[in-house]
């Protein structure tokens, strides 16, 4: 730290020359604070449900203290994977892990074996806590890398707890790395978002205030929690002395008993989770209101209907996995309360401002240029901030390229409205959000490349009513030979997720550039004619 | 920054070794931030009103900018001093002061010429803005000090504004001097507690938090801007992008005139402020529910119930200047809802738990151990975290002595009960609090002690139906010297703001031990014998 030059006044009895050591005025932003402060404030209180079991406070710090003791010891120092559903190992792990100072890689339950594996030895995860359910895919992992010590979630991880030793808290430095998660791309060259213990802290908090979050807000965990860490949340609702419900499965019929409770105040999901909500039998407006947070895709004007009839006050955030999740958000004014409900719903629809921890963000042409807040003028959304991740790991190239000229670049497009909300108008040509989860098309494309009847594909996406996207894969074929649609969905099926698999095969030849170069847009074109938006 | 030692990834792409230099994922955390992103994302909202004036953000950030171009013209670098009632002009010097890079010295509007003179002087301020309703003690300090430039808020400070050429925010290390504020004592050796500009950011975001603030948000300014900086306030508000309405004196008839309007969402302030609002001949009920912060004293269970029947939400909150205003509070859980109602005044007059970008506090023996959380031990309440003064401007030894042991001394007595909420049961002897402003009995008895007639002199709290409390006095006459109550009290009003004088005068000897030193507590006790607090 660096007094600068026309500084009038040297602070007096802190050491700034020393840097950030903890002092009574400084101590490291980190998420795992919250824990020591809720465990002081709300020992007795619910801090996590799951299904027949319940901790308080106090019990979820005993279980984090001892699984950081047990971490320490076994982990070598070495990052520590945990394949599970939302659920209180999965929550537990957000702190216990790095309360051991190493940092949490959530993989993606929806990979298959091969993808799983490949997350584990990409961040060199020396441990892997799976939950039951994951035993198949766990068993795989154990062939694939022999090295890595396996802990089922039930029997294996409570008699881990029950022999360790609880350890205090860890003091870090805050720009410490926190956790890895990855973005798709995990057959091609995985990509490991770094997220640091201070911008975990800080989205936390933004979240926190954002969504008024406090001691008796209930949060049901309808959005995976490996999925950018849960947008944080596991963090912020302890930060607020909040209880957590987890919820195994996206399960209309349970999601509607625990709101019917009367327990639930705070959710997150994906449109496709509101469809799910709003379409259910058992849907029926509800006592007291529930805020839900949902990002992936802008919601449609009819499900805001049907949520606000139903006593949701849907609020539409906007974010990737680097930048923690919910960096931008619709902020709602009170001044378009009166507006019929179509002119609400555009408002809603539009992805907003940034959240208050994160400062800036900007639209910008090819060159870099700012473009006007005219609604109209298409480019790339820029974002700055400190929660924007530290990088890829062990990928200078592609961090490099990501934070090409001091900004962090997102690949979408939007428009800036005269009133700063940004609206998303297409997205990176690489990325296709189907129910709220990513998919590279080069993963997708990669795979079905080596199918032995295919010469050349592109896959990009497609609009789906149900999962918003959907990738659709453009075939040619080897001369003389055969493949029908659903040899080469079967195919991706076997190597990828299921949810990776084109939702349609188009054969023939592939436009192309003068140079050669598959003209993707026109393929793009073709699947969303007639809509004004290129993402859903 | 330093990697731990057992640090298994290195961020890649982010130059950790250097420091804490901007980039992509690290912005230095300051709250004149907030005010770009309002900027950005809500131009056209009302940012402040006052009187017949009001400004949107983009209106105000162009004041801001402008003043901030200014200052750095006119400040030689060296702190801006302000003595103003709560007024945009205020406001504006939260943002444009610092926006110059130099601190903002906010002065308690209610003491005398000569305390004004003595804080300039201390905290070598440049610059002098001052209200016309201050003109009489801006010419005192003129005399005074005649190398500090005057600038009236009225017609110079505008023409300061339009012929200034507007500069952008700069970038600050999070650590820099934000702003200075003097705590009492200002008659002996003034303590200018440092701000920095991560823990303002921290508290606002937290406050932003805490109290629900959003853009719908109205703040009214009860509470004095030059009080902790207005708790944070100034800054919190344009975090969420909400609107401040300025109170230059606290009115009850204007208060409710604003209540009425249904503009105001939020307002803080003393106990006293609570009793003006309820006992005001326009009380009545309100439509829509207003958030109250309180500190200073503990509210009474029958303001409570007068509160509540009128629509506040009293938040009870704790602090000292030392850590930006409310570090602690009464965080409210619902289980107490259905208490009766002084059994729920017992709850809401606790102190509470450290707020969440505080993390810590603690309640000690006079070795520093931890005592029982029983709600009977006594100790002195301890604070840690980023929302702790920097230290005191230029004085180094009361700077090592707040910070003993690493921890932030309050100087409070308090207990903590078992489920963690602190409550305060006595205050540091020294201070004495009065209306929501602090007294030290030292700066009364050194007035005292300079009266002709008196010999010696000691100076306690006393409680005070409408101010809490006030200062109590202890007088020996010299041998053949004679005074009156009512001369001490005048002669105290001549050299002190008037709200230190004393309410009662006592003369007699004084309790001693046998070394001679006076025994306060027994005066003390004197003053609040039958009561279970020795705070009001």
């Amino acid at each position: 730290m660096t007094a600068h030059p026309s500084a009038p006044v040297e602070p007096q009895g802190v050491d700034t020359a020393a840097g950030h050591a903890p002092s009574a005025s400084f101590e490291p932003l980190s998420p795992l604070g919250f824990l020591d402060r809720a465990r002081d404030s709300f020992a007795d209180r619910t801090a996590v449900v799951d299904g027949d079991r319940s901790f308080t406070y106090a019990e979820l710090y005993d279980r984090v203290a001892r699984l950081g003791g047990a971490i320490t010891r076994i982990a070598d120092g070495r990052p520590v994977a945990v394949i599970a559903p939302n659920s209180h190992v999965l929550l537990e792990a957000h702190f216990g892990v790095p309360w051991a100072r190493v940092p949490l890689v959530a993989i993606n339950t929806r990979l298959s074996a091969f993808e799983v594996a490949n997350l584990v030895k990409h961040s060199e995860s020396s441990v892997l806590i799976y939950d039951p359910s994951f035993a198949e895919i766990a068993a795989e992992v154990a062939k694939e890398l022999p090295e890595v010590q396996l802990i089922s979630s039930e029997d294996e991880y409570e008699a881990l707890l029950a022999s360790a030793d609880p350890i205090p808290r860890p003091i870090v430095d805050e720009l410490d790395v926190l956790s890895i998660n990855y973005t798709s791309g995990t057959t091609g060259r995985p990509k490991g978002v770094m997220y640091h213990h201070r911008g975990a802290f800080l989205q936390a908090v933004g979240m926190m205030a954002h969504l008024g979050i406090g001691p008796d807000s209930g949060y049901l965990w309808t959005l995976p929690m490996f999925h950018c860490n849960g947008w944080t949340f596991p963090w912020a609702i302890v930060a607020a002395g909040g209880t957590q419900i987890c919820l195994r499965k996206v399960d209309p019929s349970l999601i509607w008993e625990h709101l019917r409770s009367g327990a639930v105040t705070h959710m997150c999901g994906a449109p496709t989770v509101m469809s799910m909500i709003a379409f259910a039998r058992e849907a029926e407006p509800m006592a007291h209101p529930v805020k839900l947070a949902t990002g992936g895709a802008p919601p449609s004007p009819a499900i805001l209907r049907d949520m606000d009839r139903l006593g949701f006050n849907v609020i539409h955030v906007y974010g990737l996995t680097e930048v923690y999740g919910p960096a931008v958000l619709c902020v709602w004014q009170s001044k378009w309360d009166d507006l019929p409900g179509d002119q609400r719903a555009k408002f809603k629809a539009r992805q907003g401002v940034s959240n208050v921890v994160g400062t800036t963000a900007r639209i910008v042409d090819l060159d870099g240029n700012d473009l006007p807040r005219d609604g109209e003028s298409v480019g790339e959304i820029l974002l700055r901030g400190n929660n924007v991740m530290l990088g890829y790991l062990r990928d200078p190239e592609a961090t490099a390229q990501a934070f090409a000229g001091g900004w962090f670049h997102t690949g979408d497009l939007g428009v800036m409205h005269p009133d700063g909300y940004i609206e998303l108008r297409d997205r990176s040509k690489d990325v296709i959000i189907s129910g709220g989860e990513n998919i590279t098309s080069v993963e997708v494309e990669q795979v079905i490349a080596d199918h032995p009847a295919v010469l050349e594909v592109a896959v990009v996406a497609m609009p789906h009513e149900k999962w918003g996207e959907v990738p659709a894969a453009f075939v040619t074929l080897k001369d003389g030979q055969d493949a029908t649609e659903s040899e080469i969905v079967d195919f991706v099926k076997s190597r990828l997720a299921r949810y990776k698999a084109p939702g349609r095969v188009v054969f023939g030849h592939l436009p192309k550039t003068s140079t050669g170069k598959i003209q993707k847009f026109v393929l793009r074109e073709e699947m969303w004619k007639g809509r004004e938006r290129r993402i859903q």
